[in-house]
């Protein structure tokens, strides 16, 4: 793999500050675990089935270095039938709607879906656990109650193939979060995410790989290791919903279960090339998830689809929250039915456009992503303003101490109790808000009213100025080299507000004949070390072909209105990451 | 006022072990403030219109000391004129169509209420405000738009008469929640509960009474001092609402608007003879009130109704919620409709019954209150399981914990800017969850950690054994006598499970004859300090007349099936607070 620039890791190792990183790594301790996480790459591994794989063009560490496009390949070497690439970019929707009408079967969905997704890991490395033998045992369960019930489906996601995010946990099998200290960890139940959705008709088959306690926006792990950008595999896949952000932009499940605490559902959607919303908290549960009750409550996780349409991302919600009730399951959940919103007209909406939120600039390629989206927007009628934010920095500076708020104890026990090596993003979120300071309860209510100003600061000037969504980029950058991903000043706001937010691909991609730093760009004085790293990082020669993608958000609670209106504008931009 | 027993005052200082009360007092300041406390009491006693007022029929001390019944006094005595009794004798909803329809004024309602309201200070000590005139120009604002728009009213709560806990800021009057210190502090605008209600056609004209900071189940505060119960003036009318307790249930506003973090709605409607309704969080919004916005959110408090039919209640919540949409004006609001629900059968519901939490034995007259309803809805064919919760200590530990986290540093703060001396209950209240110890942010995460398993267990066991409601006491006894309130582990419980709770009156009035502690009774052996105080207190001949009250609880956001269960089980009871 690439090495950092030396320069930039001087200036990174100059930011850590914050935690001394001491009394997390033991080299002699991770000795031990050293052949728990062998027997745990060995089942992965003899879990592949031969026959759904291919042989790669060229070794992996050399289709990385030269950043190979594995979606392109996919259709240009064939590596699917007709048959096969008809069902697996065919819509979520349509999908259950042509097995329930008969027309196709679960078992033939779930086969062309199983194929893909190996493929996806092939190249990009997104799966922690494999399961074909199940999802194929549960597909046929599911055409006989089909076939026995005259023609009754079990739900509305009857014959789904859903893939899971490693943490979402399944009873009985492993739940590690990226932390080797917990791969003894066998699950007594499944979460409650995973239980509705299966209980409403889903295929699991699949769990995909995170970072080391889900703190990055990257995928950096001692336990499988990196995923990468299957549009680029020189580039990060995202985080922390990394192996969710590749497989399913690449195709091999309908809909993917990620987080997003800061950004983990957001990041892997915007870097891999697919969509993928943050709802509000407490719409859809967060019980039973693998370090999900930690009683951290101020900035809180949540869960939410990625997917390649947005009517996709409209039935996982739709039929999870109506038909799936999670409030009966978990009392955390908001008996919150999901209401039916109409597509609006692009010309009545109004929507606040950032294009910098004085954390760090974007890169050429966002600048462009974002002119051609108010372009457009403009063009149909769209009211846009223009939005500089002013509490950017200490909205991020307030999650940051909020998350950290308890010094890093929590994940000190955790790292410890392995002694495993700090992937170099850990370290760097270990420094981030106030590092090893414990923090009092006192000091944790002042972040919490603090969070609270800035929540009714935005939601008052959202209804004021009539505003129905924000607008911005989901990232400074397309997706970044792995393990250079540092600044989460574009998501985070939106988990210290609470807001809905989606992101979605613009349908541009990088190009390094035109996405370049203009001549007054290189003028540009860096406002503090992060934009620094992130901006040095960016050449146009390293990031081809990467997927452009903004970030819609809508006001606290309003999620149907941001689906709405992201398929509105994704519509318009006549995106469709189901035709190649 | 009679004095505490000394040997309870004994037991009462030797609880007192978690702070040191040190810190707080301060004679000298306090001498600063005087004037200030004098000049609020006579701009009280000044804005109380003298034609409004009835000549006391003996010194208010010797009527506290008799046990007084106010509300039998108001009827015996024909305080009102039979028009009167008539208009403040009707409820909510009647009152609104009768006015929507023509048939009153806002203003002949208003006045009726007026001069009630005004009795209810006399005997209760319920106000902190008073602004009849106010009121008066308002309601003549709404005859003119209801003559001048053809009949059409300003909204669904167009001349309702409603009182307000001090707290629930207004903009331009002083918002002190029972802290001399803020004696100067004039609201910038009105809380946003205020706004909705003022729109909605609400007339306000009188704020009341409320405990230091809100801190005890009593009314204890160095501004305007003690509220007392209506129905027997020797006694607490509760807190934190205890102004509304009063008020309410003498009759003097047909809603009041009262909150609670952890009973201080629930215990005034007990112990002041109405109903009251702890709806669950983030229904009604808490934004602008005095002292909200700590950033504390492991146990919130809650803005809610006290009332004297379940009709009000539900007016209330459906007008607030459906048409006042607060969500708009305060992000922490759910934009969550108030549902229709049918007055359940009593055949069909399925309650259990806690007779004893196992933190301080209930007193003779509530296990009477308990017998009678649960064999009212044994006869109506109600299935009634009895439930011994086993984790009350936990939860009130937990709780009391998690409302101190921070080592009472707010408080103090607070009372030493002003060097007041402390109530008797604020002693108490310092003195529990652990005191002076200033948590960390890790402990309140911990603590958060073990409410939600509560939360998880309580939910689960409800769900799995289809329990629609449970029925209990709302506190372990009936109104105590004043500055002698312990206990809130029967209402605290329901804050830290965020369930929604409705205190109801059963009819039922404590009768010295009958509620007298069995031999058997006088055998117990106390399990706890707390539970030999309270229970130390209860003597037959000192509570008469006492209204006796429950309380029912459901599921989390399930306010509306309590709400209509309670008015299924008041039906039953017969009870009806309009009849005299």
């Amino acid at each position: 793999m690439p090495s950092i620039d030396p320069q930039s890791e001087k200036l990174f190792q100059s930011l850590l500050t914050k935690d001394d990183l001491s009394g997390y790594e033991d080299p002699v301790k991770f000795q031990e675990w050293i052949p728990k996480i062998e027997a745990y790459r060995k089942r992965l591994a003899d879990a592949i089935p031969p026959e759904l794989t291919t042989e790669l063009p060229q070794p992996i560490d050399r289709l990385i270095e030269e950043q190979f496009d594995a979606v392109a390949y996919l259709y240009d070497a064939k590596l699917l039938s007709p048959h096969e690439f008809e069902i697996t970019d065919t819509t979520g929707p349509a999908i259950v709607a042509k097995i329930a009408s008969g027309e196709w079967t679960a078992v033939e969905v779930f086969k062309a879906f199983a194929k893909r997704a190996i493929l996806a890991h092939q190249f990009t490395n997104c799966a922690v656990e494999v399961f074909i033998d199940k999802g194929l045992e549960r597909a046929k369960e599911l055409d006989a109650y089909y076939k026995e019930n005259d023609g009754k489906t079990v739900g509305p996601l009857h014959g789904l193939p859903i893939s899971l995010k490693e943490h979402v946990a399944l009873k009985g099998r492993i739940g590690h979060v990226g932390c080797v200290a917990l791969l003894d960890n066998i699950m007594a139940r499944d979460s409650v995410t995973a239980k509705i959705l299966f209980d409403l008709g889903g295929v699991f088959y699949i769990r995909t790989n995170e970072p080391q306690a889900l703190l990055h926006l990257d995928s950096g792990n001692n336990i499988t290791g990196l995923t990468k950008c299957p549009y680029n595999l020189l580039l990060s896949s995202g985080g922390s919903s990394s192996g969710e952000g590749a497989i399913v932009a690449f195709g091999g499940s309908v809909v993917g279960v990620g987080s997003d605490i800061g950004g983990s559902i957001r990041s892997p959607a915007a870097f891999s090339g697919c969509h993928g919303l943050r709802p509000t908290s407490r719409r859809i549960s967060g019980r039973g998830v693998v370090g999900g009750e930690s009683g951290q409550e101020s900035v809180v996780g949540v869960l939410g689809p990625l997917a390649r349409t947005i009517d996709d991302i409209d039935l996982f919600m739709k039929a999870y929250i109506n038909n799936g009730e999670p409030w009966h399951l978990d009392p955390w959940s908001l008996p919150m039915q999901w209401r039916e919103v109409a597509t609006p007209k692009i010309a009545n909406l109004k929507i606040a456009v950032v294009r910098d939120d004085g954390v760090v600039r974007v890169s050429p390629p966002i600048t462009r992503g974002l002119n051609h989206v108010v372009s457009k927007l403009k063009s149909a009628g769209a009211e846009v303003i223009e939005f500089v934010p002013t509490k950017s920095q200490l909205a991020y500076d307030t999650a940051m101490k909020l998350y950290n708020a308890d010094g890093n104890k929590e994940l000190r026990d955790l790292f410890s109790a392995s002694g495993e090596p700090l992937p170099r993003l850990t370290k760097w979120y270990l420094n981030a808000g106030e590092g090893t300071k414990m923090h009092t309860a006192h000091e944790n209510r002042e972040l919490n009213a603090q969070r609270d100003r800035l929540r009714e600061e935005y939601s008052d000037w959202m209804v004021e100025n009539e505003i129905d969504f924000i607008l911005g980029p989901a990232y400074n950058n397309v997706a970044p080299k792995s393990e250079e991903v540092y600044n989460e000043s574009y998501t985070i706001i939106y988990n210290l507000l609470d807001f809905p937010s989606l992101v979605f691909q613009t349908g541009l991609r990088q190009d390094p004949s035109v996405d370049v730093w203009t001549e007054e760009d290189k003028k540009f004085e860096f406002r503090n070390g992060m934009e620094e790293l992130e901006n040095r990082s960016y050449d146009p020669q390293g990031f081809k072909g990467a997927p452009i993608a903004l970030q819609l958000s809508g006001r606290r609670y309003f999620d149907e209105e941001v689906v709405a209106g992201g398929k509105a504008i994704v519509d318009l931009l006549g995106v469709d990451l189901l035709k190649h």
